[in-house]
């Protein structure tokens, strides 16, 4: 393994782990709920809240500031080679409704931080460096998640999920606009476009940094990942007069289709992962027989095989189950299993041995925006330890020492892939 | 059986079809939806609306409008005797959110269309007779439902119900305040009060009285009717990193919980209603674990004893699949079956008899203010059939002759009670 060169070091060694965490502080302020969580979602006045204050901290930085048609948020420090491809760093700054402080916004800052560490050391590389504050990456508010990555990298366009709409039947077009509308100073620019490299810093959002005893992970790849959104339809009818047995009621047929679905995914290994995170009942009345349930289905599972059998399988077990009700059921996104590119695996670990940080290699659980950005460019991601691997949780915490350490190895990295 | 008073006769004769069902077509208005439909929750704007409305046909017959805390809207023609109990009628002008533009209101329309009978045909009556616009019959906005009645019965009080809230999270206290405020020219009345006999107009919401081809029911009772409020507590987590079996997951709980009422409530017979109208789920988010579910039962049945026993076993039931979360059930509602005053149903009958419209005896499946009522006077009710026997849903229907004919007997009713 190569040495890394000097100024990649004094890069990582000019990391201010204090400004970082005032950085984090600030932004859990916008959108804060009880518990120390934070509720920003995506394209909400929160979101545009936030995007406001990196904008301000890039502009004391002396960065350049662009953003894309899907409201990907990029922060250039100019290389020294103008045609070089930029190497790209960054996460995303939208959370789940009961989301934590770190989810996102950390790879976000950390990201900002080592431009600001090179800054500060004096680092000139030979490619510009590029932060990423990725649009909707969780879904939360507009299904599917990694929506920015996704338009960035080509394989969907934001034409397709202009008609998307949030619990409240807001337009994601009509949402995206207003935040357009409110990032004036920004150029514009259009999605995608050729990337030298791409490393994001994460929580791990698990428990298995935290159990080794580490604080840097080199991450392996991304589990495979498919969504669904089933819909059922029956016919409202009043609680006290129809019969149970003439009843068309799609609650009844929606709860015996999540039975089955939970039975489908079942796992003694505990590797599947199933989960119905939202449910909306019509009209949602406690003496009206529901007449629509729209519910969500996630499976995930790293092995390619496994993901596709049960994937295939959703649609079935739902028709099975409808009952006298109609159902529909429509994949929202489909990701087979993602393996980063080995270079950048490797160069994550040289970067953290070499500046005394034992590491690991693991996979991660949840998606991220680096896998749309590993169809485009050699990617990869750093991971840091989280209390008790909690996640999309108020109660989510991460160690300041550890945050540090992974802005560290983060500025390493990228001076060192700009510098090649 | 005693013959009717003329002037009962000539009251019912002076029913008017067309007008009584102009004013159903003014009320359908007010919020319309698709479908030929009505949105009108209790103390909303629509609601507010509707009760303008009314008051303004009230004004223009001369009645005097007075409304209690609650936001129960009383109608008064005097009698001879004022120190006579009032006879009353009415219903409510609330409906489900995907209601139909017959139920409830269809009751106030006819007690109203009764009073201008009489007045159009000269009747004077030795008792006042009022019609009462009961606040929040259907309880699809607040629970519980005939709340407007249970108040005015005593059985509950306003400040039980003042911080009941929505699915948007307002309080029924805010709501009813703005209500109230809406109202200034109806008199303030305490809530109860001495009532002589109340009978009350409504479509049978079932189907049989069309099946037997007959215009008007003598409604013998109501089912007994047992309401909770089912609350599931977990965490919320990723749906990608935390594994299945460690999850505490509030709906996976609940969906066991529903599968499990369902199991208890099976009746091969048909009998017995179960229905689960309600649902919110925390934070839903497809990819988090689902960290709290509050869901409604809603059981009836005839028979006390059978509802009993239903009622008492919904706590234990879900308990015992509780898993690792925590659950609350709170009983939101306690209805045991309620038999009329048989000297009202047998009026009824001869009322229907004397103006030449066959009828029969049956019990009511839904709940109605009438219930409440019976706690306080000699009470019973008036069904008129509707198409299909579909009700709690846009589709709702019946025909304008068969609404005069229910007002008809309503009238003759309702003046040979004032007259006694």
């Amino acid at each position: 393994m190569a040495a890394l060169r000097e100024d990649s070091l004094a890069a990582a060694a000019a990391v201010d782990e204090r400004r970082l965490c005032d950085r984090l502080d600030a932004m859990a302020r916008i959108g804060a709920i009880p518990g120390q969580g934070v509720n920003r979602p995506a394209l909400s006045p929160q979101d545009i809240e936030a995007r406001a204050l990196l904008l301000s901290w890039a502009r004391e930085l002396g960065l350049a500031a662009s953003v894309d048609s899907i409201g990907n948020l990029f922060l250039r420090r100019e290389g020294l080679d103008p045609s070089a491809d930029p190497v790209m760093t960054g996460s995303h700054m939208d959370s789940q409704p009961k989301g934590g402080r770190f989810d996102g916004i950390y790879g976000v800052l950390a990201g900002l931080e080592a431009l600001e560490a090179m800054a500060a050391a004096g680092v000139r590389t030979r490619a510009p460096v590029e932060v990423v504050a990725w649009t909707n990456e969780e879904g939360g508010r507009f299904p599917p998640c990694t929506m920015g990555s996704m338009v960035f990298a080509g394989a969907r366009t934001v034409e397709d999920f202009a008609d998307v709409r949030d619990n409240a039947g807001i337009r994601l077009g009509d949402a995206l606009a207003q935040t357009l509308a409110a990032t004036p100073d920004a150029m514009r620019r259009p999605p995608g476009g050729r990337v030298g490299a791409y490393v994001e810093a994460h929580i791990e959002q698990g428990p298995v940094l935290e159990s080794a005893a580490l604080q840097i992970g080199a991450v392996t790849g991304i589990q495979g990942m498919r969504w669904f959104n089933v819909e059922v339809s029956g016919e409202s009818a009043h609680a006290g007069t129809a019969p149970v047995s003439l009843r068309r009621d799609a609650l009844r047929q929606a709860v015996a289709m999540i039975g089955a679905l939970r039975e489908l995914t079942a796992d003694p290994a505990d590797v599947t992962r199933f989960t119905v995170g939202r449910m909306l009942v019509t009209p949602n009345s406690p003496n009206s027989v529901p007449s629509h349930v729209l519910f969500s289905v996630d499976i995930r599972h790293p092995d390619a095989a496994a993901i596709a059998r049960l994937g295939e399988a959703v649609e079935q077990t739902c028709r099975a189950l409808a009952g006298t009700c109609e159902v529909t059921v429509t994949p929202t996104l489909h990701d087979d299993p993602t393996a980063f590119d080995p270079a950048i695996v490797t160069l994550v670990e040289a970067a953290s041995g070499a500046i005394g940080l034992p590491s690991m290699r693991l996979p991660s659980g949840a998606s991220h925006d680096a896998m749309y950005m590993n169809r485009l460019c050699p990617t990869g991601m750093i991971f840091v330890p989280c209390e008790r691997g909690i996640s999309h949780n108020e109660a989510e915490n991460a160690k300041p020492a550890d945050l540090a350490a992974g802005a560290r190895v983060l500025a390493a990295t990228l001076a060192e892939l700009a510098n090649r």
